[in-house]
């Protein structure tokens, strides 16, 4: 961190739909990209961001959580104003603050929200395109309700992650996992802990539908877990329900 | 209508954001246009569709119902199936029957409810963009819900139609008008009635919104209905949160 720069931490709220996930790429729209791109113009200088974690490609934030550092001193307000007005509508800044020097978006988040937004219906529902997944209209719900709770705890999670990509620690604490209804045939899959793999509540998901449509029971979640490959585990679901709700430090 | 053709009610839902509107318009992508180009291949002759009412451009529907004349007998529940895999995705079909020759979308129409799903924010939210108004921050709900009651009755509501276009009969019936929190700063302002002038919905919100706005009071709007001068009324207020959720016969 240069001399006389500030730490600053944005909260930032994304349509995931038209972006190849957060960080960036060669070539690709993603919403690092974007948001460097737009910084430059206040700051005056180019500008790294760092977020509380990558999101892939479709999937959506809430408040995703980002640091920066910046030698111009700038009145948050107006740069929360000026940035919402420059930049694209499917990315916008909820808040601005300056933070410690030694905050760290990523390393320092203490707890992570996620949400699959999902209806039940025999077709693909316009209004809800890029936003919601559909389930088969005879999913068992209350079956993948129980089954959320086995989820709950200190577990390895090796059955639940997409690549393993050098990484030798996949224990994570899930501090809650519930199903809730929120609409006519709408339910939210809410899911908070301390961290999340590689595509790991995706994974989570694909393995409740397997309940959801009598493939397995509740409890045979507590064996995929216990088995630590992914084999055993539900299909990836599509990113587009897919909201990162919450990081806590 | 032909010897031998059936007539078959459609209940469609449709994101209205690019389309023009509903009804045909040359060189431009409407809800009718496509429903009818896709309808071709499966009925083996040009069908013309009459809905419930035409929607703006941006308008959305859960329900609309529409009407048309069939020569070839299909079983509908494999029509309804086809047209799914067929029509473009921010067109989908909910329902299908056959029903009496008589049958008219428009005119035998007996109830008809829209809903304005809108938020509370500083900032347009992404993930809202296309399917909801952004209101100010510090609007007064509990205002414009007073204010919603004096709508309800029979009234002439010359003061909330965008154009006269030859009507002469501006008396509609409002069965209920409501705001409704739905989610954190997250409302639905819902209305019923046996009939709607263009634009009233979408005016008589941005009436509700000068009351939100504390530029004149609930019981205000009654006077504004009496002085049947468009105006006195509030604005019209964007399409794009705005949605027919049901008709009914």
């Amino acid at each position: 961190m240069k001399k006389q720069s500030k730490r600053i931490k944005l909260t930032l709220e994304y349509d995931g739909t038209d972006f190849s996930g957060f960080q960036v790429q060669p070539g690709k729209r993603t919403v690092q990209a974007e948001l460097e791109k737009t910084l430059i113009k206040f700051l005056d200088a180019k500008t790294k961001v760092f977020a509380s974690g990558r999101t892939d490609a479709g999937v959506h934030a809430l408040c995703q959580v980002v640091h920066f550092d910046s030698e111009k001193q700038t009145p948050l307000t107006m740069l929360v104003h000026e940035l919402n007005k420059s930049l694209p509508p499917d990315i916008a800044v909820v808040d601005a603050e300056y933070t410690s020097p030694d905050f760290d978006a990523r390393r320092m988040a203490k707890e992570k929200s996620y949400v699959i937004k999902f209806y039940l219906s025999r077709f693909d529902r316009p209004v809800f395109a890029n936003r919601q997944i559909r389930i088969n209209d005879n999913t068992d719900i209350k079956s993948m309700q129980k089954g959320c709770k086995f989820f709950v705890g200190e577990h390895d999670f090796t059955s639940f992650v997409a690549r393993k990509s050098g990484k030798t620690d996949f224990v994570r604490r899930v501090y809650s996992a519930e199903i809730v209804k929120v609409g006519k045939k709408e339910y939210e899959f809410r899911i908070t802990g301390n961290g999340f793999l590689y595509n790991m509540v995706r994974i989570i998901f694909g393995t409740l539908l397997l309940v959801g449509a009598g493939k397995i029971k509740p409890e045979d979640t507590e064996k995929i877990i216990l088995a630590k490959n992914r084999k055993q585990a539900g299909k990836t679901v599509s990113a587009h329900g897919l909201y990162l709700t919450s990081v806590k430090y």
